[in-house]
């Protein structure tokens, strides 16, 4: 097999750590696999870099920035060769320009475009272990790119399906992806699978395991993607293609959940057209992200428009929103910052009715009013009160025996 | 004036020191130069990371050495391009390989064999300073290579000779090139300016303001060399070819000595041909490098063959010779660790009949015992005794005026 495999910044953290991860990159060379490695900088490398950089200069230039950023990885992977090498295991380290990873010209936030794989694929034929810098890549004009936020897990991926990599394995501090979040529900079980499109929609909603970028590119190039613990054994979570493994997927396969969001509704607006785009041009306008948005006819021919925003954007949400009331002859606004969100994600409630009903159930058997409701093919959300969120989990849970491996 | 402009890494240690060092810059552009910097990484990271190389392995792959320490230099140049930056002075950086400093694949001690000037020619041409990482290259592959000991100013020689630069300044830690060192002739006087000839004579003898390798290089393309103080302000010493003003050298530039020389003899050699290579072949082998080399006519048709090493080789060198003695049927060895060297260096002394006898003049009057003498073009050396040093280095400094500005 040929495998690409991702550790992160804690996962390469100290040279003990780096000796680790060079264990289990030789391990899995040695059962027959090639292997390539993704590293990302050391963790606490890349905020020391940044607070250098913030000392020189209030908004350092984002090429300086990409020039200065890159050489973390870089210090990475030709230590994690050296530990390689000193046990035996042949290995490279290339930079992201070396392997030609070619991005656009938007540093700090580039989008990779192509990798020439053959000096890879070369290596690979001879036996050695491949180590590439994550999260950085080359222009056109050879200037060093940054990928952003979660760069190093979109490299592997990316090299993965340019080497058409049997899986793509990234190594993180949770050994899977879990029915729901153990802290809140005890019994939590890890899934052994899950598809792309329900962990897009856990991921959004705030099981944070693997960056959304990564996942949406795996899913377009279906490279069959496994979340594992970089600190002990298992077979953590595969994610892939829903049409591999859809007779065995459950109804639901997880319950995600966000806390510290805030609702805000404009209530009595005419029923006229572009009464929306009033609403959300200016909230979009002051850079506040829009979670769930719901219409609902109201009394005497108005409608209601209710969204939900993070807790910390409440406050000028709703200073927008009096102004935007007052013009639009709405009856006034309301704000409740205190709710959360819950949704139900899972493939096989496409083809299924009374999920909803079943979840809807649940909530009231506790007691937990539902203040708004939103669905997808795959995803039902709802937003109840803040404190009920705790309860609301757990009762899911057990309704939809999550806790239970499923047939 | 195009100026190439080399900083060292006490001078970029810190980022207050980075911004004086911006501060320098913008003033050089300021006055209507093109400025090209070239920088060493900040002292104290090359080793930090060669200790994390050499926890990993013993014998670190020369190629990952080379992709680790080069990170030193790409994250100075980020962070003097910021820096010069937030004073409103246009800047751009370059990796080596960016620039396409073009080496052998010797890693850890590559050679340069070309530079693209282009892109930074263009880049001066729209004002901006280009800000180069010193020490590293890439072989033809697109490996990163690093030029070993002395890098930065060898990059800074380079690049001044493929732009054609006017002057090549290298900021050190001192103000110039001085007559002798000020710690043992209080009124040394800095030098205005100094061929490359006596430079490389000084230098190797122990006047180590910059390295040979750089000083040769500049000789070899005819680089007017400048050494400046990093901290302060000055002229400092111009290093250049000695037809450009022969008639205003002096006739003795400068006094270096060494410390620390261990004097080794073997008396009574057969006058046979092979005799000298008998002795050094040896000593070669072992990795012992000789300074001084002086055959004598000894007694009764034999030689003497007498040579310096360096103190601590002495115990390893004597217990060569007693075997290499022997089988040659010489008479004998004598050792003396307790020697110095003294160099009077000066192209001037070249067609001036009278500076060996006028030196040899000045330390007899201070009853100083002159042991070995060896001279070259532009140098005459001698060998006394060690706690001599000083006063015959003061002793030569006067009866050279060397403490007066030649007219």
């Amino acid at each position: 097999m040929l495998i690409v495999q991702k550790y992160g910044g804690t996962s390469v953290g100290s040279i003990d750590k780096i000796q680790a991860v060079a264990n289990k990159v030789a391990a899995c060379r040695a059962q027959g696999n090639q292997v390539v490695v993704v590293v990302s900088a050391m963790s606490g490398v890349t905020n020391n870099l940044t607070a250098m950089a913030f000392e020189l200069q209030k908004e350092p230039s984002p090429r300086e920035m990409d020039m200065l950023l890159s050489t973390g990885e870089q210090t990475t992977i030709a230590l994690l060769s050296m530990a390689l090498q000193s046990i035996g295991c042949p290995a490279r380290s290339y930079t992201g320009g070396q392997v030609r990873i070619l991005t656009d010209s938007a540093h700090t936030k580039a989008r990779i475009q192509d990798i020439d794989e053959e000096k890879i694929l070369n290596d690979l034929d001879q036996g050695e272990v491949v180590v590439v810098a994550g999260f950085q890549g080359v222009d056109e004009k050879g200037n060093i790119t940054t990928l952003g936020r979660g760069g190093s897990d979109t490299t592997a991926v990316a090299l993965a399906a340019a080497l058409k990599a049997d899986e793509c394995q990234i190594y993180t501090d949770v050994d899977g992806v879990y029915t729901t979040d153990p802290r809140v529900v005890e019994n939590a079980r890890r899934l052994d699978r899950i598809t792309f499109e329900e962990m897009l929609e856990m991921a959004s909603l705030g099981a944070k395991v693997l960056q959304i970028r990564s996942v949406e590119f795996a899913s377009k190039y279906n490279v069959p993607l496994r979340v594992l613990s970089s600190f002990e054994d298992g077979p953590g979570t595969l994610i892939g293609s829903e049409d591999e493994s859809m007779m065995e997927m459950p109804l639901i396969s997880g319950i995600a959940f966000t806390r510290d969001e805030a609702k805000l509704s404009v209530v009595g607006v005419p029923d006229v057209p572009g009464m929306a785009y009033k609403v959300f041009g200016p909230i979009s306008d002051a850079n506040i992200e829009v979670d769930v948005i719901v219409q609902n006819i109201g009394a005497d021919n108005t409608n209601d428009i209710t969204f939900t925003v993070q807790k910390k954007d409440a406050d000028a949400a709703s200073k927008l929103l009096e102004s935007i009331a007052n013009d639009m002859g709405a009856r006034g606004i309301e704000v409740d910052d205190k709710v959360s969100k819950v949704s139900l994600v899972g493939v096989g409630m496409r083809s299924h009715a009374g999920i909803a009903s079943r979840m809807f159930e649940a909530l009231s058997q506790e007691s937990i009013n539902i203040q708004l409701i939103t669905t997808s093919e795959i995803k039902i959300s709802v937003i109840i009160e803040e404190k009920l969120l705790e309860s609301a989990v757990r009762a899911l849970h057990v309704a939809f025996e999550l806790d239970q491996q499923s047939e």
